[in-house]
């Protein structure tokens, strides 16, 4: 039962949660985007027998994750902020405690408001594929 | 393409999210639980390309959800209010932002404190086995 544990939310994240940047810069334009894993981190041995990951996104003023689909669905909870979701050609406000659901080989992307930090938790499976960058001319495709 | 969907937050809830009671009362002693499943629902065929399930759980002031142990684990996001969390004989305090990961079989309870609801999302495997209720004199068993 040792690995029960409770994680403490801190001024500047989570305890023992190190904030990341959210990729590589090859993999498509993107702004102002840190990562928190926040529990079942892939690669690692913690919380071993959770099949998912929890994760944390919090996309300052004016930015916006990376246009992309891949074949694992996402499920999103708005916690902070104002901003919006790309679905394909559409594009949705989102504001705190909404939901979004991104199905498989959804083209998405998730954008701050101008004045606001857009923050939300996003649960994927723990092994997934690799999201694929996608160019604005090829929504649709 | 077409299941990827926004969920909008509601004064009472959720658009199209019909909150439940939280058990069946044999199951147990709780009390003033509400659960909201949010997306992925078992049994459903909604979001069917999710494996496991985002609920929310509105835990009224004083109350408490029932003393339980199951095989899948729990992966806790406290979204509002102060509580605790009961971890086999150890009881730690909960505020907005903890994350709580209970293991496999381990032993635990959500309580609100008493005057303030206790809000969190509670994220599942969408199959899992059915919780075992515990009785006071049995945890450390």
């Amino acid at each position: 039962m040792s690995s029960s544990r409770v994680i403490r939310r801190t001024e500047a994240g989570w305890t023992d949660v190190e904030p990341r940047g959210y990729k590589d810069a090859a993999e498509g334009p993107f702004l102002h985007v840190v990562r928190h894993t926040l529990l079942g981190a892939r690669g690692t041995r913690l919380e071993p027998d959770l099949s998912f990951e929890v994760r944390y996104f919090e996309v300052g003023p004016g930015g916006y994750s990376s246009l992309e689909r891949h074949r694992h669905p996402h499920a999103v909870v708005i916690l902070s902020g104002r901003g919006a979701v790309r679905l394909g050609d559409r594009r949705e406000p989102l504001g705190p405690l909404d939901l979004v659901y991104v199905a498989p080989g959804e083209v998405h992307r998730f954008e701050a408001d101008a004045y606001e930090p857009l923050g939300f938790l996003c649960v994927v499976d723990r092994e997934r594929d690799r999201p694929e960058p996608v160019r604005e001319h090829e929504v649709g495709e």
